[in-house]
């Protein structure tokens, strides 16, 4: 049970390369590098700084690139890709599956692209040219063309010694895809039900029939919600208008969707990028901050104006400068806060013209009850502050007021976005925030006026 | 192709079943509703306000309650089943796989599961009792005790008969689990390799070895992880510290926990619990909700305190009041930037010892730049509205402090909240609010000060 520093249990693999690159022993680095998963080096590549992934990707071997290559996010590998030439190319996409291999055909230059298809073997470009037309984010996509068919007159017997003629069946094939003479689908057949079936029984007689196979074109969120909703290993993908079979959609592919959606919300409501990796450089990541920063500053001179309606009554009442951003800043968060439950709702696809009512209603009792206590509180607080009851009184209709709206803005603002087809996790929170503080801004201090001038 | 208004073919079946629910056809939505896949209903009843959820509740039929009960989120099925008694919760629970079994005794008020599970037969309260020990939370929380085992000297003939044997293997067995005589895991043999092997061959001769089984106490989390970079279907569960098999884990469970997981830092850092569901009653959302308003109401009264330190400078220059939420805003936007990308690296395991200086270091620098940006136009905008140059000059340092200061806490605070063991997805944001609101107004006003007074 020696603890020699080289086989600590404790360590993760990513832990021990850390280190092993911290103390310089690149060798040692190499022999690890390429012997971990292929999404476990991806997963380094991601949590490394530019310039040390660049040491990194220099220590894998070529075999293992392709497969790398397609766990890492798009940013990073289209930075690796870029820095290719053909040659190089062409040994990394070796081997892989379509699904992959398009991917990265897609993220090339279309001149290097063009030339890359050129100088594949004849199988792998018909492969990939029959994907590439499918959008990256659509069920053809997603789709690998590796799919092992039967007929449904064939015999258990027949089919077993099919499938043993297979040097290796694909990964996640979970069922054999039933096809007629045309090459149309016809159900599936699952080998879990090959296997303890009689070997004389036929295909049509043990397939499950009334499946719906995905057309190439439905948008890879839905794919993503399908295989949710039926607990699918792999699916079949047809042509959309005929019933063709095209290939199949595997589960591994289909929780990267699942994960890269779950990540838009969060990304795009505080104006990250989508696709925003934690470590991109300065010069990716300052251009698009900087946009969303100058959009806010936008709202921010909104709100300025709307003070500056009042600034006789902020000069003869200073407290009134002093308690203002608290009734804006409470209805930025129950904004936020309803604004978050909707965009979450959207994207499980949960709302619905039948359930918006409700949802609003809910809404506004939740922010007239909360509005109430947190008004009688701020009241209180500022008329023992200020020695003056007037400003609570102000204060706490004001904050009442904000609230109200915050709720209702943070239901209506998201749905009206998706109707105008514009992304409301990305432009929902800056257009709540202008609300909010104008609102704020005005009731209170258009109030203050009313009872003090 | 007539276009009778039930079988419109562009509807889903959930749109067609609220048009149905609408129109009050109950027989018509009982049918519907029974022969939906258990977790489109799911979807269905997390889509319903909660009266609404409890009339179609009524409507599913007995056979089909449980599965659908382990598909809805815990909330909701938390209150269906307090809802029940002991009978209606057996005749629920029959059937049902082990990680659902327990998921549903473990929501049970503790009198309710003992009688349950003192009714179950012997077999299934022996399973239940197996995984009961374990939090919900970890590897064993998740498993199903529905193991194929094999032995090492089995000959692949063998292993086809004994699969035959089996009425039905269960769903995702893309492996068969090989132990030894005292049950302790040796390796894995995957199906795909059955079919396309010699019957002659042993199951020593072709079973994947090297693996590691997941240890019983393993967090969910990790476990998902594990999942994501193996691109496993099923992986088996160990004791702790015996290799002795427990059970396996199935990737339908995991995409769950991959989708809570990404669901709780969006809801978190709205301060909106975890497991908050969209149509939750006012009465659960309007408590958890004042509590976020309060902790906010408490960050809003340090900023007003800190702008009370400068009353008589805002009352001789009031355009200070004007500009002054400028400045927070501004700081509060780009905190939130750099705190929502430290909140997601952090859940995707990517920031470590070794990154956090270049981390800390990139925003600094987008800040410096982003706020020298903004700061000059800031400056530009100020100086122009209220035709002093000194104003523009204030407003422009307080902004490019603010901004700076926002990076240094956006990525120290999740840091120093993660080693305090406080979620840095919940408490970061108001924290990091009150950050910028202090800083901003400090330096805003405090420059004012200096520089007119």
């Amino acid at each position: 049970m020696g603890q020699s520093p080289d086989s600590g249990q404790k360590q993760t693999p990513i832990d021990a390369l850390n280190n092993a690159l911290d103390a310089g022993t690149l060798a040692h680095v190499r022999r690890m590098l390429n012997s971990l998963p292929a999404a476990e080096v991806a997963d380094l590549l991601e949590s490394s700084p530019p310039d040390k992934r660049k040491v990194l990707w220099q220590l894998i071997e070529l075999e293992n690139e392709g497969e790398i290559l397609h766990e890492v996010n798009a940013d990073i590998s289209g930075e690796i890709l870029r820095s290719m030439d053909t040659e190089e190319l062409l040994a990394v996409t070796e081997g892989l599956e379509t699904d992959d291999l398009v991917d990265i055909v897609q993220q090339l230059p279309e001149q290097l692209s063009n030339e890359l298809l050129q100088s594949m073997d004849a199988q792998d470009r018909q492969r990939v040219e029959l994907v590439l037309p499918f959008a990256e984010d659509t069920a053809g996509g997603l789709m690998n063309t590796d799919t092992i068919t039967v007929r449904p007159s064939h015999t258990m017997e027949l089919v077993l010694r099919y499938l043993r003629r297979h040097e290796e069946i694909p990964r996640f094939t979970d069922t054999l895809i039933v096809v007629n003479r045309k090459d149309e689908f016809l159900g599936l057949l699952p080998l879990r039900r090959v296997l303890v079936s009689d070997p004389g029984m036929t295909v049509r007689e043990l397939m499950q029939t009334g499946i719906e196979a995905i057309p190439a074109d439905m948008p890879d969120s839905t794919v993503a919600s399908l295989f949710e909703r039926h607990d699918w290993v792999s699916a079949p993908v047809v042509e959309t208008n005929s019933n063709k079979l095209l290939g199949r959609i595997t589960i591994d592919d289909v929780v990267d969707v699942i994960i890269e959606d779950a990540d838009h919300s969060l990304m795009s409501m505080a104006g990250l990028g989508d696709d925003a990796e934690t470590f991109s450089r300065v010069i990716h990541a300052a251009p698009r901050r900087a946009l969303w920063l100058g959009a806010n500053l936008i709202t921010a001179f909104i709100a300025a104006a709307a003070i500056n309606l009042y600034q006789e009554t902020i000069q003869q009442i200073v407290a009134l400068a002093i308690l203002m951003p608290i009734v804006a800043s409470m209805g930025g968060v129950a904004g936020s806060q309803t604004l978050t439950i909707m965009i979450r709702g959207m994207a499980l696809d949960q709302i619905n013209r039948s359930n918006t009512r409700w949802l609003l209603n809910r809404e506004l009792i939740v922010a007239a009850l909360n509005g109430m206590l947190w008004a009688l509180v701020v009241a209180a607080v500022a008329t023992l502050w200020f020695g003056d009851q007037r400003i609570g009184i102000v204060i706490a209709l004001a904050m009442f007021i904000n609230l109200v709206t915050a709720a209702l803005a943070g239901v209506l603002l998201p749905l009206l976005l998706k109707a105008l087809k514009i992304d409301p996790a990305l432009a929902g929170s800056v257009i709540l925030t202008t609300v909010t503080d104008v609102v704020g801004f005005v009731s209170f201090l258009g109030l203050a006026t009313a009872f003090y001038m």
